[in-house]
């Protein structure tokens, strides 16, 4: 029997992910494609009045896309901020959805959703330190350290690092509003498109494109474990699908750090140390109701 | 009147620190030169002894040097591990420590120490959320995020991410015998000396390896806002006292961000976001104390 109905949100730059339930193996779930701010809202509204007219929702979680104000003291919390994404610029989404539905809100973003998500059900059971990073048309980055989801000043925006760039093997200027060559600007799939001329999705497995990809996401992925000191990295994302380029990266990982972390997660496992996410595209929207669930916790 | 005695050791490669006191303004300290692990253990063992013969110590502190084996479940918890520095590699210094003073013995990087020391005494007062850096001979980084002090799956490496390398700037190759061009291989004191054939401190205020060494730090500590978001960043260390690098840091962390991490702590306050530590050199010694008081608390 289960006493609460929690709702989950994953609002994505492309998608809008809905679901309400309790964990992956219970779940009613809808998507569709992310358009306006209303219209998008007003979907995901209708969704959870036509499945909760028996239940009243306990919770809503929103993992989203970003950057977002979620500091709990500021006057834009629930907020998504400065994106380039055309109308969602300054969106109060967190309030929009509180206001309509009448219940209480949690909102993250969608890697530290996909990371709590992870951290119940996946590949980060147990552990209180580790990133998730999403590679798609965008790159992002969260986790938790010592236990809660990373927010410090804002949150983490790992997608705009500044990683080597060679020039002369890749001439590709890079793609990033703001910061042209930073690990967004290199390796998304945006940057990946730009410079190859067409979608990664239609790159053959054994086109070049993929090991420069995966030269430059372990050129980011070392920097955050000499950062960071994660026990795991969660790499998902559109990107990742190409089934060669997580072993690519681990391996070059390993060239890069050269032993100097001497740690045998590194040294000898490696190949649990760099994982997939073992929700696999459900990552955020389980997030997005365990988010839900804990909206009273100081996990968030 | 003062109940407990905690005793302090700052463990660095080129100077031992010990202390005995309390706080910043309560406390008796010698140094002297690092130099075999014996003869510098002996010293230190010494001037415990020698000051506390009316009154027993209740705990000693040692922020050190590393890479430090500081995982409390392994069979070399305790130990600096594979440092290149003459002998100091797989030396159990804590359980040395206490085995000739029978007290309980404490132990984090020297960087970890520092920033607890600053968050109890100085710059990162109130804050969860903030790293401490270090630029000196090599450079090293730690800090706080929710709370507690950065460990994760070892301890941090801040010294040793790659950072973008301009060679027809710079054309020095770089000294880090793991990494070669990693931010210790090109921005350390020892990079410097090396690149310009001269001790930095004998290097004038306006010679262009300052503009060179702001840039590189610049990029570092850009890459570190981007992927843990801290509330403040502290950055010590002798290359630091040279007093036009700092404020060159800031303009470039600026140029760097470009305004994409939208808060008003970096957009409108940055000579508050990135400050040097207000107990300077005393940091690291008052955190070696600070990790004392708290031998039993979670927070290391």
């Amino acid at each position: 029997m289960i006493d609460k109905v929690y709702g989950g949100i994953e609002a994505g730059g492309t998608k809008f992910v809905c679901a309400i339930g309790t964990s992956p193996d219970n779940l009613v779930k809808t998507q569709f494609a992310t358009t306006s701010p209303d219209e998008s809202i007003r979907k995901a509204i209708h969704f959870f009045k036509d499945h909760t007219r028996l239940k009243p929702l306990t919770a809503i979680g929103i993992a989203s896309f970003g950057p977002l104000d979620i500091d709990k003291n500021s006057p834009t919390y629930g907020y998504i901020t400065n994106t380039p994404k055309d109308s969602w610029s300054n969106v109060d989404i967190a309030q929009k959805i509180h206001s309509q539905l009448n219940v209480p809100v949690a909102i993250d973003t969608d890697v530290n959703g996909a990371a709590l998500g992870e951290q119940v059900w996946g590949e980060a059971q147990g552990l209180d330190t580790f990133i998730y990073l999403t590679v798609g048309t965008g790159i992002g980055g969260g986790g938790m350290i010592n236990g809660k989801l990373m927010h410090g000043l804002l949150h983490p925006e790992m997608g705009h690092i500044r990683i080597p760039h060679d020039w002369q093997k890749d001439p590709y200027k890079g793609c990033c509003p703001y910061h042209v060559d930073c690990l967004e600007g290199l390796a998304s799939g945006k940057a990946m498109e730009l410079r190859w001329g067409q979608s990664p999705e239609k790159l053959p497995f054994d086109h070049p494109a993929w090991e420069l990809e995966a030269s430059y996401l372990a050129l980011a992925i070392s920097n955050f474990i000499c950062t960071i000191s994660p026990q795991r990295n969660i790499v998902g994302g559109g990107l990742m699908k190409n089934p060669g380029l997580m072993p690519a990266v681990r391996r070059k990982v390993e060239l890069n750090l050269n032993r100097y972390v001497r740690s045998e997660a590194i040294t000898k496992d490696i190949d649990r140390y760099i994982v997939a996410p073992a929700l696999g595209d459900l990552a955020g929207i389980v997030g997005a109701l365990e988010l839900a669930k804990r909206i009273n916790q100081d996990i968030c």
